[in-house]
């Protein structure tokens, strides 16, 4: 077998054997076969693509390159939440807690920031105290106790899919259908979940701009899921603005407490409710109708946030900042608003801007190595569709010394379009994929 | 600029600038663009090709990376040939001194033998004493007073094009017209000369079995040069079964001299014909029509052949070959008839198996150091349409103790299909692009 015949066969529209693909992926991974081979393979699979099976075949095969999961210390049926991500999105502190207290076991590895969106460890992290690297054994001990642990990701997972991912991210070769499905598919494969609910962003905030691309892609996840018999439901989701109210790590959590607490905004309850309800229907607690009601229910009753309680401290967190967030988060006070510069309705919100904007106040990262600024963000206070009047505060920007402001508010200028007329405003769950 | 945007802009079909075209070239070339990002490039290249301005601007930066051969110091308008490749090319050997009888000055860089092809350089090489490296003064100098020189490539002709050339051979994306031929071109625009003929083989010996991708290759051929105020020609011409009589380097100098004589294959000698008047032509020698009588009057008034002995002797080789080329070139005496299995007609003739065959018996080198026999080679008694009763002698093989014979027969006999009838004949000249 040669390489060169395995990216001519794939540029000329032809079907990979498993065997091909082992040879490109592996070979890649021990050095045997040079990057410049593997750019023009991952260059001809976008345009050529690939078929069901070898989507199924080349996630398989990244899947095993690194650590598998065993998740079979933890009882029940193991159901994981993913997401494309997004500006705004919190969800994983408040969908964890709900079905965990509804008796489905959360063992999730969660990610940091990447690029304009964030992550859910970052976030944790504001929580005083709060532990995300837990050992293994720990994380089961945790899951088993508490019905929930959330940790980094210690484990190889996937390291075929990381190499190809930099070489993707190099060679103008990441936005294609098969090669993200997979990329995203092989590390929730070996992160060893039973089952998958899929959150896929589609607006100005995510990486699938429009709803057909976003589809397509829900489609080939859930087809790679099923072709492993994994169980699978994509939401696709609205991300054409940002989630919630606030932006930014500290803030978030904020936002993921007040809603715990019964009063989040109404388009974050509504994502939080439906993707618990997919996860418990997924981990057999019944129709989807019913698991709607016992999501909401876990809500409204409290139980969710007793069980987020539980979560903090049991990973070492302050259990205070339940009862007094705004004290114990670390959340900067000096505050900068950022206004209309004239009458009219918000028409259009570029979400990617926004989180851009929030990085520029210090809240992400540009290399890996940079550290991140709890303490600033962004609070919207003017989604698609609101009416304005000059100079009614749009956000206010919750900055530090470190914080590039006049970037920042160059970017939420541009961000934000007011018109004469609303714009269109998307539903909060747009489609779903099983 | 960056790469990665050059490669994004191509891969999404957009047209490249100049400044882009010469950022991704001599990027790479100065090692400052890795070759994972050029190899993706030139996938996307493959699959979005080209416009015409893009494949100039790309050919003209190529041809700048080396050195651009300055020949004023030649009197008179310089006219240079270029074949695309086939089996049994011997053409230069005859076309160069009919023109350069015709006081159209020949300075020629031929190559060597490549893949299934015979390269002029190796089978000027079979004449004793001939030498084929001259300084660039002597070459000069030998065609102001012999009016035709024919050397190797010694200059650094657009290494860009070697360089890149290199990457393409390793990663599928040598077949696409725009690439191959401001490949050809830029060591062409390199090479100094004011107007180009271009021999563009077709069939199955040839690079471009088809019709129609050689009359794309021709079209965008001739446009480059047009771009660059430069006359062309191309000539599309008939590779679908070897050329003339011999394949072999003494064997096939051995037939340019029969040829020179007057005593030429009849397809042989209409392209020779052919070529010649074109270059007549476009070194303002006439019209076609008077080119082509005065390149046929040479061959067979001898003025050809007398040139033909000015240019061996001057380049320090044996004059009597012309006399006794029997006698005086190295050819194996040892001979193997290859005969037809059954009666019938030959109906077609796999030529590039055929060249193939030959290398096995030691005419060509698999590696570049490889060293070659001149002394072995293939004698072509039927070609396609010609009857054939069982046992009928197709081709002789001339051998030597090193030579591949069972491979070589083999390949023979994989090459050659006979058939109840004869196989569909082509003309030699199939088509002129202007």
């Amino acid at each position: 077998m040669r390489a060169y015949d395995i990216i001519l066969k794939k540029r000329n529209g032809n079907a990979l054997s498993k065997e091909e693909m082992e040879y490109m992926v592996l070979g890649f991974v021990k050095g045997e076969i040079p990057d410049y081979q593997m750019s023009a393979f991952l260059m001809a699979v976008y345009f050529q693509h690939m078929n069901k099976e070898e989507r199924a075949m080349f996630t398989e095969i990244m899947a095993h390159s690194g650590d598998m999961i065993d998740l079979s210390p933890i009882k029940g049926k193991k159901v994981d939440k993913h997401s494309t991500g997004g500006v705004g999105d919190k969800t994983t502190l408040v969908v964890a807690p709900i079905v965990a207290s509804l008796g489905v076991p959360v063992a999730k590895m969660s990610g940091r920031a990447l690029g304009h969106t964030g992550g859910t460890i970052d976030k944790l992290e504001s929580i005083p105290g709060f532990q995300t690297s837990l050992s293994l054994e720990r994380f089961f001990e945790n899951v088993n106790k508490y019905g929930i642990a959330v940790v980094g990701q210690t484990a190889n997972l996937a390291p075929a899919d990381k190499k190809i991912y930099a070489l993707r991210d190099a060679t103008a070769t990441v936005d294609e259908i098969s090669l993200i499905a997979s990329s995203i598919m092989s590390k929730k494969l070996a992160g060893g979940a039973d089952a998958f609910v899929l959150d896929v962003k589609v607006g100005s905030g995510a990486f699938m701009k429009d709803l057909k691309s976003a589809k397509e892609l829900a489609e080939a996840m859930v087809g790679i899921a099923k072709s492993h018999n994994k169980e699978a439901v994509a939401v696709l989701t609205n991300m054409n603005q940002p989630l919630g109210r606030f932006v930014g790590n500290s803030l978030e959590v904020l936002e993921a407490i007040y809603t715990l607490k019964g009063k989040g905004e109404e388009d974050f309850v509504e994502l939080c409710i439906t993707l618990a309800a997919w996860m418990c229907y997924l981990a057999e607690k019944g129709s989807f109708e019913k698991c709607l009601e016992m999501a909401k229910d876990s809500l409204i009753s409290g139980k969710a946030l007793e069980k987020f309680r539980d979560f903090v401290t049991a990973q070492e967190g302050e259990g205070e900042v339940i009862e007094r967030p705004e004290e114990i988060l670390p959340i900067s006070g000096k505050i900068v608003e950022f206004k209309a510069k004239q009458e009219g309705y918000i028409s259009t919100i570029d979400t990617e801007k926004v989180g851009i904007a929030c990085n520029y106040l210090g809240a992400g990262r540009s290399k890996k190595e940079d550290k991140i600024d709890h303490s600033v963000g962004i609070e919207i206070l003017k989604k698609i569709g609101d009416p304005v009047h000059k100079d009614d505060i749009i956000a206010k920007l919750y900055i530090s010394e470190k914080s590039d402001l006049e970037t920042s508010l160059k970017l939420l200028n541009d961000a934000y379009t007011i018109t004469n007329h609303p714009g269109e405003k998307w539903n909060t769950i747009l489609e779903v994929v099983k």
